[in-house]
């Protein structure tokens, strides 16, 4: 299983990405070979104080690197040889397994898209946001604004995607889907809710619960909670600002704690053919630890093979 | 300047609705006659310990009440001696200047909508929600849920709307307007807010300050903060929950405490001819008191005629 990084990717890499990859190899069950892509000389110098056994790892030197406010589409075409193209070359070669980044999000969006496309049947592949909840568990809000608009068909889809995720990565035996709507009712909705509304109830592969409103994101009555991508994208960041506001007013909740959304590492872009995790900006070493355990579970669950299979025939 | 209120609308009406009314003129500057609409019976028996001087008010008896679970449409229509229905009747009259009610929010829409109707050159009324922020000031979501699907256009109005609302009630000099959108740069959006956008930014009636992120909504970045019914109501339905989780952990924060909506009594529907409140269905003495406040400030600063002003000519 050969898991490749993007170490130049975030606010706090190289370092950050070197001391995860060394505490992620410092627990890992055998088998597991980290592929660490970007500039050779910063890599090493990290490695001197943060060492991982020669065994398990191997570098590929990048010797260009993608800007967090670069044009993501022009970034990835010219710079070939930054550590994000370098990440999707060897994908899409199958010379590794998964792939990772904390670089900029839009680049990570394009190569997921055009190096290593959709799986067949899936129309737009979709990008979930965990929802922590008051229980300690992680929902999964899907779309959280890669499709800003949407179609029934979309939030259906997504709705499949997210309930493979939210059972073999997030532990839940059936997890209950929900859809994101302004009134619990069948009838209430607007265009695209009412329009979804028959579509996740006719389908057989989710247990979907109905419809579900703002007040119930953060609970667990559902947890896979769907939505468009503009509306998804606002309910992260205003959960997000809850935990900024918590810290500012000097409190120490468990609850708020966890809506510090950095410590889980980052969402994987769902309904692409080869797993892809993209991680926060701000990622620490720790999230890159939970990114890397992320990419290993999809990959030892056969994640993959079980969306393709869920969209076999829909073509 | 007669302000009438339904005094069976409520959970806990009408003892909490007399209450707030008793409280209100305690406090009210001369000039404000009440126009008490309900069962005159247990108006009377609560007045017996919660007095309020006789020329201070007037009962107008009204023998049904539309409960909180009926149908709208339906129930207007058919209970023409509900206290609701007597209220828009007498509004629609011009023999009050203002109608208040904490009861069956559809049933209200109805009559805002059919028995006092829009403002000329509205398309759309709206219904905002207070936004609390930390610096103790409330900004305004518009729609919040009314319009569940919207135009370019009727964003563009619900920002005058707001605006005028903002200015007059809320006390903002020249209040600043954001658009909610899944990032800031401009030609970020979704087909609604991309549409939107140019509208704001041409409208010379309002501030506009461009996008805002779901990140700012509890921040002063903008004190008109405009989105689609469906996106605000889930955005008002989120934030509500966020006191009720901060009550369950047993905190007691001024900033979390502000999120306790019920405070702030009501809600002004914004485009129709007539000031018209809707109340919390839980609400209490105090919310009755804010929501009469509010009518006043409505009536003594002339928003309705300068709505209209704002208007003219677009019809």
């Amino acid at each position: 299983m050969n898991i490749a990084l993007d170490m130049m990717g975030g606010d706090f890499a190289p370092l950050e990405t070197v001391k995860g990859a060394a505490e992620y190899v410092a627990t890992a069950s055998a088998g597991i070979h980290l592929t660490l892509i970007g500039d050779e000389v910063q890599i090493n110098a990290h490695l001197a104080s943060h060492p991982i056994p020669a065994d398990k790892y191997t570098i590929v030197h990048a010797p260009e690197v993608i800007g967090m406010h670069e044009h993501p589409t022009k970034a990835f075409k010219e710079k070939q040889h930054s550590s994000i193209a370098i990440g999707f070359q060897l994908l899409a070669a199958g010379k590794t397994d998964a792939f990772i980044s904390a670089g900029n999000t839009g680049a990570m969006m394009v190569g997921s898209l055009f190096s290593i496309k959709a799986i067949e049947g899936v129309l737009r592949p979709t990008i979930g946001a965990y929802m922590p909840r008051e229980d300690g568990t992680l929902g999964l809000l899907v779309d959280a604004g890669l499709n800003a608009d949407c179609k029934p068909e979309n939030l259906n889809q997504f709705a499949i995607l997210g309930s493979l995720f939210a059972k073999y990565i997030l532990n839940f035996e059936n997890p209950k889907v929900g859809l994101i709507n302004l009134g619990e009712e069948e009838g209430k909705g607007n265009i695209l809710t009412l329009a979804t509304y028959p579509l996740l109830k006719e389908n057989k592969q989710i247990h979907f619960i109905g419809n579900i409103e703002g007040r119930d994101i953060l609970l667990n009555k559902a947890d896979v909670l769907v939505c468009n991508g503009y509306t998804g994208n606002v309910v992260l960041k205003l959960a997000e600002s809850i935990y900024d506001i918590s810290k500012r007013r000097n409190m120490d909740d468990a609850y708020f704690n966890s809506l510090n959304f950095e410590q889980y590492g980052g969402v994987p872009v769902l309904g692409v053919s080869k797993p892809v995790i993209i991680g926060h900006g701000i990622s620490h070493a720790m999230a890159f630890v939970n990114m890397i355990r992320i990419a290993y579970r999809m990959l030892d669950t056969d994640l993959l093979g079980k969306m393709k299979d869920s969209f076999l025939g829909q073509a």
